[in-house]
C-alpha cells in the first residue's frame, strides 16, 4: 500500500529506459509521487498510473488498479489501440510547446549544413587548408516543405526567415501565410511544390496517401543533385527508388532521421553510405524536462481527485 | 584601344583569384564589358576601371586612365586609404542585400550544431550506433548576440525564431525589438548580455573599444562550458585568454571564422584543436552572383557616361 498522500506509478516501455531518458527518477524531487520500473514494483495493486512509450502486449496486466496511462510522446495511438488497456483508464499525453521549435531547428541545420558546405570545411580543417568556397545567395536556393501542420509551419517560417525561396505543399491554404512563400494545395500540391527545388524537407503525416510518396516519380521532379531531409515517417520513403536516385545522381544525398525499422539495424547499408547523414529519430520529441514536469502534474491531479488537464478524448483520438 | 562601344577593366587582388571566385569571367556573357587579369592586359591605357580586393601597393600604377575602382566587398577602407589611387578615381562598392541572411544562416548553423549534438551523431553514424540523446527545450538555452547592426539584427531574429532565449548588446535600443529578446545598452551592455549564457555570438564591429573584448573577463561571466561563435573580426579575440578558457573548461569550444592573421597559417595550433570548428572567413560575404552583376552594371554606367549608382561618398567613407 502507498502511504496516504502519495501516489505510485510504473514506467512501461519495451524499447526505452524511460527513467533515465526522460529524467523520471523523481526521488528527492517529489515526496508525493513515486515512479517505479516494473522490476522495482513490490505492490502491483498500489500502482495507480503508468507512464508509457510503446508498452508491450502484457505490460498493463500486473496492475489491477490502474486509473491513468500517459504517453511520453504527443501521439497516443499505441495507447488507444492497446488490447490490454481497459476502456475505463484515462489516457493522457504530453503537450510540449517546444516540439515545433526543435523540428524547425533540425531542418534548418540540415539545409544549411549542406548548402553552406560545412562538411567540406570540416575536411579542410583537418588538412589545415584555408580555401573559401563561393557563397550562393540564399534566395537562389529553392526548398520545398511537404506538410504544413504545426511542425511544417515552423520549418517553413524558419527557412523563409533565412532568405531561402520556399514552396509548401499543404492540405489547406494557411491562415497566416509567410510573405514570399509559395503555397500549393489540391491533388497536385506535392508535385507542384517540389518541381525544380534543390532541397525537399518532408514533414508529412503518414497516411495511406503519403505511404511511399518519396519515390522515383517525386525524385524525378527535383533539380538534379537535390538533397532530401527526411523527418516525416520512415514509411514515406520508397527505399529502392531512393537508392536508385542516389546512384543516378538525381539526389546528391539525404539527411535521414526516421526509418521504416527503428532502431536502424547495425548492418544496414545506410550507416556507411557517405552520401547520407543518419540520426536516430531526434529531429524533434517531447523534451525530458517537459515530460517529467507533466507526468508529475498528472499524477498530482489524480492524487487530488482533480480533472486530468492532459487527458485526451478517446473518441476523437487526440 | 578598346573598340568603341566596349569598356575594359582589370582585376586587382593580392590574395584572391577574383575572376574564378566571383564569376567575373565575362566572356560570352557581355560583349560590351571585358575584364582582364593584370597579366592578360595588352593595352594598359585602355583600362578604365578596376575590380579590387586588397590590391597591392603598386597595383594601380600601370593604368593611367583609370576612372573607377570597385570593391568586391561591402567595405572600401582598403581603397579609400590606398596611396596609389588618385583622388579623382570614383570608388564603388557592392551592395548585397543577402549578406545579413548569410550571416544569420552561419550563426544559426553553429549554434544548432553544438546544441543539438550533431558532431556526436556523426561519430555514432560511422560506428552504426543508434543512441538518441536527450533533447533540451531551446528556450532553456541562452544565447548572447554582441552587436546589433544589420548583421546582428538578422542573427538575433533567426535565433529567437528558433525558440532560443536571446540577449543582445547594442549601442542603441532597437527600433523594432524582437518579442522576448532582452536588449542591453550602455557601458555595461556586453557584460550584462553575456552573464550566464551558454553561447556567445560575436558580430561586433572592430573599434578601439572592442579590440580584445573576447577576453578572460568576458569568458568568466559565461555559464561554465559555454561556446563561442566568433564571426566579428579576428582582433576581437584575446588569444592567450581564449586558450586559457578552453583549457580550464570555462569554454567547451568555439566556432572561429575570423582570425587576426588570415589565411590562418597552416602550422597554427587552432587547426588541429578538436575543441574548435575552423572556417576560412565564410560566415558572410558579398555573393559572387551579386558581385558579378554589379561589376557589370557599374562598367556599363561608366561606358554610357551615366552616374555611378554604387559610388561611395569619399568624405563620408561609405
Amino acid at each position: 500500500m502507498a502511504n496516504p498522500g502519495t501516489i505510485h506509478g510504473v514506467l512501461l516501455s519495451d524499447t526505452f529506459d524511460l527513467k533515465s531518458f526522460y529524467n523520471l527518477d523523481l526521488a528527492g524531487r517529489a515526496d508525493d509521487v513515486r515512479l517505479f520500473n516494473p522490476d522495482e514494483v513490490t505492490d502491483p495493486a498500489a500502482i495507480r498510473f503508468a507512464v508509457c512509450w510503446l508498452p508491450g502486449a502484457e505490460a498493463f496486466a500486473p496492475y489491477p488498479n490502474l486509473e491513468m496511462a500517459m504517453s511520453v510522446g504527443a501521439g497516443v495511438d499505441d495507447l488507444l489501440g492497446h488490447p490490454g488497456l481497459d476502456g475505463g483508464v484515462a489516457i493522457c499525453r504530453v503537450r510540449d510547446p517546444y516540439q515545433a521549435d526543435l523540428m524547425a531547428g533540425f531542418a534548418v541545420h540540415e539545409v544549411l549544413h549542406v548548402e553552406r558546405d560545412f562538411h567540406t570545411y570540416q575536411g579542410h580543417q583537418s588538412a589545415a587548408r584555408w580555401d573559401p568556397l563561393p557563397l550562393r545567395p540564399p534566395h537562389h536556393r529553392k526548398v520545398a516543405v511537404l506538410g504544413h501542420g504545426s511542425m511544417g509551419a515552423a520549418v517553413t517560417q524558419a527557412l523563409a526567415a533565412l532568405g531561402f525561396t520556399v514552396s509548401v505543399a499543404c492540405r489547406r491554404p494557411p491562415r497566416e501565410p509567410v510573405k514570399g512563400v509559395a503555397y500549393f494545395t489540391g491533388e497536385d500540391a506535392i508535385a507542384q511544390a517540389v518541381t525544380g527545388v534543390d532541397t525537399v524537407v518532408n514533414v508529412l503525416p503518414l497516411t495511406p496517401q503519403t505511404h511511399g510518396i518519396l519515390n522515383r516519380n517525386m525524385f524525378g521532379r527535383l533539380a538534379p543533385g537535390a538533397w532530401l531531409v527526411q523527418i516525416g515517417r520512415g514509411e514515406h520513403l520508397h527505399a529502392e527508388d531512393f537508392v536508385a536516385a542516389l546512384d543516378s545522381g538525381q539526389l546528391s544525398g539525404a539527411s535521414l532521421d526516421v526509418f521504416a525499422q527503428e532502431p536502424l539495424p547495425p548492418g544496414h547499408a545506410f550507416w556507411q553510405d557517405p552520401r547520407l547523414r543518419i540520426t536516430p529519430h531526434i529531429a524533434s520529441d517531447t523534451t525530458p524536462h517537459v515530460v517529467s514536469e507533466q507526468a508529475l502534474q498528472s499524477a498530482r491531479e489524480l492524487l487530488a481527485g482533480k480533472p486530468l488537464s492532459l487527458a485526451v478524448d478517446r473518441a476523437q483520438g487526440y
